[in-house]
């Protein structure tokens, strides 16, 4: 076959004719000869103070029966606003609110999920296939991919949770199913309250090792503190990493867990990465620089580090430390071989 | 602390507010109680009509020189028009062409990528990562994450292809890298050539087995013609999967190849899955029932069945097999256990 | 070529001629058409008394300094006392006795160990390399392959530990290594005190999960009263694997350490498994018939339930659970897809 | 509880004592402070015109049907007569010979196996699970843990082949089970003939990938010659390992296969290793110096390099390229860890 060309063209003319059959060219596209990620959106802080607000006055304005099934107001990163109207490219950030007496009924989604609780108490509780596990600041309980999951508060004051969630991932690969739960009482407990946290020792019963579904806070800033000055990192301070050994040692599968405390007065080297980190304050406060931006932050704050934006912390008080909480989608990145890391000198 | 309300607002004001504060509530989203996928699109078919048609066009009017580094025609779902243009919501497939004389210079990406040849011959090879792979129809190249990789035409007539990159996963994940490679001599050959497939018997030298990065047409057709009855599949016929070792069975790491064969007349059965296929027709003719869509397709035409759409096959020619040449996103679903089928009775 | 013979024989001139030649006909061998594992010896109870009155003798006339590095009494199975006297075909397990203010030496080896604690108090401690691991009674202190070990006793009594180790597997192999701390002063302390135990949540520095090295016994004990009935196996009941993500949820790569409970008058059911489990009496007396046999123990005592013989427990103080530590071999014979259990009735 | 000692012993009393009650004090085994594996035994040529005669005259001697199921002979290393007269301490080498006409009826054992072929025609073949693999001169057939195997002669001359199996590992765990296949008559074919051979280019049947159970010597041959000076080994020459997806690159799970090619006139570089090589000649003549002996080989003859015993290669025939086809035992070693090497400067 020799290339014989009946009407000769231009090329927007073929580039219009390549529109109207569905196809188009890659020289329409911009595609620079040497490339990096650009970050999906601009570093950003929500506080506090405006979050708290809107809970409440969602609280006031939305009911679990009327409106759906959870009282959740997400982050939305600036550059994101169009597009999904997601925290980060890959994940959710929002604070769920459930009031005295409320339940959110049970369900269960591909979507895998993580709760850090922010107030919370004895009688706050969620319940994950069967497992009740209590609800107390500071807690990390998991509810992963098809895992049935209600949240219940029968103490006497309200609860207020972080919840985290791949549900940009899912959309992306178009998978997602989700499901009520056909008893509207919700599940029948099967196991001890927190058992995965009340069998801290790594034992378990012999056979495929269970997902742990609960890290208690206490024993989690016991850890914490447990970091020696050998283990910090230049970049992170004293910072551990909520392990699960069904998913390889991170979170979840799709995106995993941090705790990291700064020291009074502490700031870390400047790094990026490929990954996007989305932070919450539990304690002190401080400042990270990211990009061109710096972020102020005290506690109850949240801020995201976008994708491939160099960054440092700091803890501005001399004398108290920081504590963050922040998921971080490293997993999914790993599984497809993209992670990459750089560090200034 | 006790939930006090200073000034009440209605649900539309405490929407605004939070839209001010980068924030959304998750009743302003359309969250169903049941949910399930909703293709990304419609199903579709491309003509080889007209792609031809648009690559002779692109053949005279674009340089590789003056426009960019590859001459290709990307196909576009009807449904992704706005959002980003491509075959489907994790792949893309397109066309490529290399003219006799003409080279497409070394670079490498973290997007992997497969090129399926449509038109080649002996003179027509792709080197990846030192590696000469020679290019005639029917062969499959592979291009993995982060390869370089340059095409080359000595033969005296052009080569097409088809070229199948993850590149809408990697942008979910914003972790894209892309490099040109330091001399415009190209690559070093490292090895003989189409040294994986001259090496068919799973035979390497100890150490870490290396990536299969090429597929010969003849082996393949033999191994497809070399399937029996009781490995038909109702749903896919005379059906194969790509392998490689490196990628856990798959052929690549994101997503994966198949070569299937209709035998003459055959029609197959009804069934979904979350996954999405991009296919291309080597050989013969049919029709795909997808949806409420019935698609016409023959040899050289592509066509794409969206994820968790009901369809079936069909080889309209009551004698001769049809071929069809496929890729999908299976194995990044498996990854985050998100694959599911339906079948129909 | 033909098959020519010049010298007619018979079949015991040709096993001569073979052996001189260091060759034999399978012929010659004993292999039945249909066949399953013999047991390596015969169940057996080694009692408390014994064991504890040799370490005494032991603690007098063994010098750790003279006679070498370790004052450890191995168990030696009746039906291997030819074979290598060791307690199973798979697995060692001794005791080791050091004198209050007695140190043994820092040295390492490819066998992997495990130590459960017998009786031990504040100040008797091993480090693992550079971790400290305080050893108090029911703790296991993992020191896996080719891990630094030293034993030290700065308490006023002494302390007795169950070794077990893998030695038989890697004498199988052929491929054990050992090799003395180069500073007689033993190993600098590189983290907290029981970092492991102290960190119980699960959390750990990004990057590879480090080996757990101990699991206190009060966690343990707690683990174990908090299965619940539906948790209960019939053949081992309340039972907990002490499970480490290094080496895929087992305690290390080539044998797992269970702790059980059988409640006051309980009685299991019968079966057999491939694997060999080594058992040390916590708490408690019982009996367990196995084979032919009828085991009777008490605390402190050992016992062995070789490969593929049927077996039950029966806990014969109708009030007070029993507790039982022990090891197995599942993981090998599973990473050789080997392992097999039958259950009766 | 204070040390209180009864009545004084010598050590050589408390020895007796512990031998009565089957125990051991580790102070009376040889325990060096620095250790390394110990060779298993010497290194050992075994001609082919011993084994070849040895055949011959159990082909007259010994009946498939009387005497058992395999007329094999087994090499046995000089160090192993009384330790399981196997050729290593964890394989087993063997020749069997099929006369034409008979039939090795079907059986499954849960020791793998391989054949590889010294004498095969057209006419001769093994059935495994199902699939019917031809036997050629140079072929390697699988028959992995628990499939069902037969081996026919169907053709005019016999067939001779080395068996190569992980008995002494089997054996070492307890773990062996063998069973004859119910009819006689053998098993239904159920696939193509040769399929996975037929079937090179790594393409099957979507779904878990299946065992590969045979390599073809044409094809290994053309990849031997494939092998450019870059990837020769300097300890190895021109060295491929037979692949398995399914056994994570290895030819089986516990143990792989290698064939290898030295040029004519090439000498080696020295090392050593954990593992053992069990070697046999397909092709030319040379010599290996292990340990203190110097190992003359040629054609047909089979020798062993025991674990951690130095060793080099050397091709004596300045002109014509040597080819070795070898087994060793480095799966499982990699499974535990235990894997180390040494080169020599």
């Amino acid at each position: 076959m020799a290339i014989a060309r009946e009407d000769p063209k231009n090329l927007d003319e073929l580039n219009r004719e390549l529109a109207q059959g569905y196809m188009r060219g890659l020289w329409a596209r911009e595609i620079p000869e040497r490339g990096e990620p650009r970050p999906f959106g601009p570093p950003h802080v929500w506080k506090w103070e405006a979050i708290h607000s809107g809970l409440l006055a969602a609280g006031d304005l939305v009911s679990l029966d009327r409106f759906g099934v959870r009282r959740n107001i997400g982050l939305v990163n600036p550059g994101l606003v169009e597009q999904g109207a997601f925290a980060s490219a890959t994940m959710t950030m929002g604070f769920q609110l459930v009031k005295s007496g409320e339940t959110a009924l049970a369900h269960r989604h591909t979507a895998s999920a993580i709760r850090f609780i922010v107030e919370g108490q004895v009688g706050a509780y969620t319940v994950v296939n069967g497992e009740k596990c209590t609800m107390e600041r500071g807690d990390l309980i998991l509810t992963p991919n098809w895992h049935w999951h209600d949240h219940h508060n029968e103490s006497e004051r309200p609860v207020i949770w972080i919840d985290g969630l791949d549900a940009p991932m899912g959309m992306a690969l178009r998978a997602g199913f989700t499901e009520p739960y056909h008893d509207p009482k919700g599940q029948p407990l099967k196991s001890a309250v927190d058992y995965a946290s009340r069998n801290p020792g790594g034992l378990s019963v012999p056979g495929p090792a269970p997902v742990r579904l609960i890290y208690k806070w206490k024993e989690t800033l016991a850890a914490l503190h447990g970091i020696n000055d050998t283990n910090k990192s230049p970049h992170d301070g004293r910072c551990l990493e909520y392990r699960n050994e069904t998913y390889g040692g991170h979170t979840l599968r799709s995106f995993t867990c941090w705790i990291q405390m700064l020291d009074g007065g502490e700031e870390t080297l400047r790094h990026r990465h490929t990954t996007t980190h989305l932070y919450h304050v539990v304690e002190g406060e401080g400042s990270t620089e990211a990009g061109e931006k710096k972020l102020a932050w005290e506690k109850g704050d949240c801020f995201v580090i976008p994708n491939w934006t160099w960054h440092r912390h700091r803890n501005t008080d001399p004398r108290e430390p920081a504590i963050l909480f922040s998921m971080n989608d490293l997993p999914v990145q790993q599984a497809l071989d993209l992670y990459r890391e750089e560090r200034s000198e």
